[in-house]
């Protein structure tokens, strides 16, 4: 379970690229083609990845170059260029707690005072009172319990609304910046240099799907139906006149290890080629996309930077990376070290 | 599970309309602008809906055009054009039984010599024998058997290949036509015309999604991302240097009726703004969608051509339509009727 306490995310100032492309409305849907325009325009634009040092970004458009030129032995054709991406630790930052933890913390602090049977809970209790130790001591089952009753029993409308307007609100007690401004900018701009190439970018991660699906858009560019998580149940009521969707407080997928390529087939139904995490959490959607058929990209973020963010990997009770740094070498997945690799870890370090 | 047993498709022959239009790369992704030459190349076709009767034709073009119109009232962005679609009976044929089960027939006869234990079982010893009647008098039981033993415990590549092979050698009892040839002319028109005005289009349907990823992608240019359907379980075994996603005959979603809502809102994670149908399978589904606010639009294929395909509404065991028909005008979805609204049913007539 621990991996269902994710992410939200960020206002990103997108640099606009007006790319003119040539659509077929017949043909496979949204397919765009790789003119020699679009491709041009992606390889010759100083902005795409400008926040990466030469040695990965270098690695990153040698294999993009490879597999969307056409007549290249490494040549992928635009429906089968799926790229996955972790969230928590991969695409935003995941310390001290998983955000979708400290969502659900302040939520319970919020609703508090309309739901006073909370009290007679000894972990909520503790929350409630503001004894992170006391809440903390309660394991797995306080912070499914804190989830639960801050995840379910209302319409997917109403957590959507939450989920927004909490983003807006919320700050991180470390840096007091809103969540959705500590994504990651050299992220951000791989998401658009795949995308400006034909790929599509999807994530798969262990965090809640409806949480994250309230602002991967916005942040991210990802729109909710590219968009893998773990999922409580859901139940349609019709019993009015305008029946909705309720969450119901039933995990019914955890998208974590050997979950992930499970997710990925019943989400996207496509062996991916390009994967990016940052734990063993990951380790087996990277293995999946790094073993199938032609060429293939995994990329690990190393969390090395203990002073633009947090420095841990094989010790860590969050975003653990121990077997993901031992088989590195053996799938030829880049090691992104973010003291070395990243210029700048979050946008707001570019105003 | 009656509504397990589904559908398979066609190589069409798309009409390739160019249109060149902006892509904004930063943008939430893939989001194609409506220009004005989009529009007016979309509104200015002949060959948009040209299978469609005037009457029809007028509802849905004048829907579109006042959904796309922006400063219109009724106006929706283009990231919340999601428009869904049942699969058996709305896209492609349904008689005399769903095509998946006529899969599962065929594989069962195909795959009898090195499966010599299947003679065993009194159902699948009748299919094998070719006694249709002693396979059906087993009930829902058989049909399962049929469908679990040639539907899992194989690789998820395995099965795509399997139902790749099937589709384009198997033929119809009745027409003698492949599968996907068996597709409706006026439903491909109709998934143009909306992507082509910025629609995403998606299939929810109670067929497995396994089965219907292998075809859809060609035929109807809806690729596996946007196909929902039923689902059997995935294991994800890594034991070999090649780790393999495997199906297990376990049915874990069955997506059907008010399961409908439920798969839209796990695989899309929007309401959507357009649903067709044709059986009261699709009734929550319709109704979850013309229930939202703003503009809404929902279509009902209505099987009432018994020359040119098969008449069957409110008695039918497959696809039966009853409660639809009963509540169309109270929710205003348009009742297609194939034999007076469509002047081609399936694209071989064409030429």
């Amino acid at each position: 379970m621990r991996h269902l306490f994710s992410g939200k995310l960020a206002k990103l100032i997108f640099f606009p690229v007006a790319v003119s492309i040539l659509i077929s409305c017949g043909a496979p849907e949204e397919k765009t083609s790789n003119t020699s325009a679009t491709l041009d325009a992606a390889e010759s634009s100083t902005d795409f990845l400008s926040s990466w040092q030469d040695g990965p970004k270098n690695k990153i458009m040698d294999w993009v170059k490879s597999t969307t030129t056409e007549g290249s032995t490494d040549f992928i054709p635009e429906k089968d260029r799926i790229a996955v991406f972790d969230n928590d630790g991969t695409l935003w930052s995941e310390q001290p707690y998983y955000f979708q933890l400290a969502f659900a913390i302040d939520e319970v602090k919020r609703l508090a005072p309309e739901n006073p049977d909370w009290e007679k809970d000894p972990s909520l209790n503790a929350l409630i009172k503001g004894d992170m130790a006391g809440f903390m001591a309660g394991g797995e089952k306080a912070l499914l319990k804190a989830v639960a009753v801050t995840h379910s029993e209302m319409t997917v409308d109403e957590f959507d609304a939450r989920v927004k307007n909490w983003i807006k609100t919320a700050t991180h007690p470390k840096t007091g910046k809103h969540y959705n401004e500590m994504i990651f900018q050299p992220m951000l701009e791989l998401l658009q240099y795949l995308r400006a190439n034909g790929f599509k970018t999807f994530i798969v991660s262990g965090g809640g799907i409806d949480f994250m699906r309230a602002w991967t858009e916005e942040a991210y560019g990802i729109p909710p139906y590219q968009v893998v998580g773990s999922q409580f149940g859901l139940s349609y009521v019709d019993t009015t006149a305008s029946p909705e969707l309720i969450k119901i407080p039933e995990l019914v997928f955890l998208d974590d290890k050997g979950e992930k390529p499970v997710g990925i087939y019943r989400n996207i139904g496509k062996r991916p080629v390009f994967a990016g995490g940052n734990s063993d959490g990951d380790y087996q959607m990277l293995q999946y996309t790094s073993t199938g058929d032609g060429a293939r990209f995994g990329l690990i973020v190393h969390h090395t930077d203990s002073v633009r963010e947090v420095a841990y990997d094989r010790e860590s009770h969050i975003g653990q990376l121990n077997k993901g740094l031992d088989d590195a070498a053996k799938y030829n997945w880049l090691i992104v070290d973010m003291a070395k690799d990243w210029k700048v870890i979050y946008p707001y370090e570019l105003k």
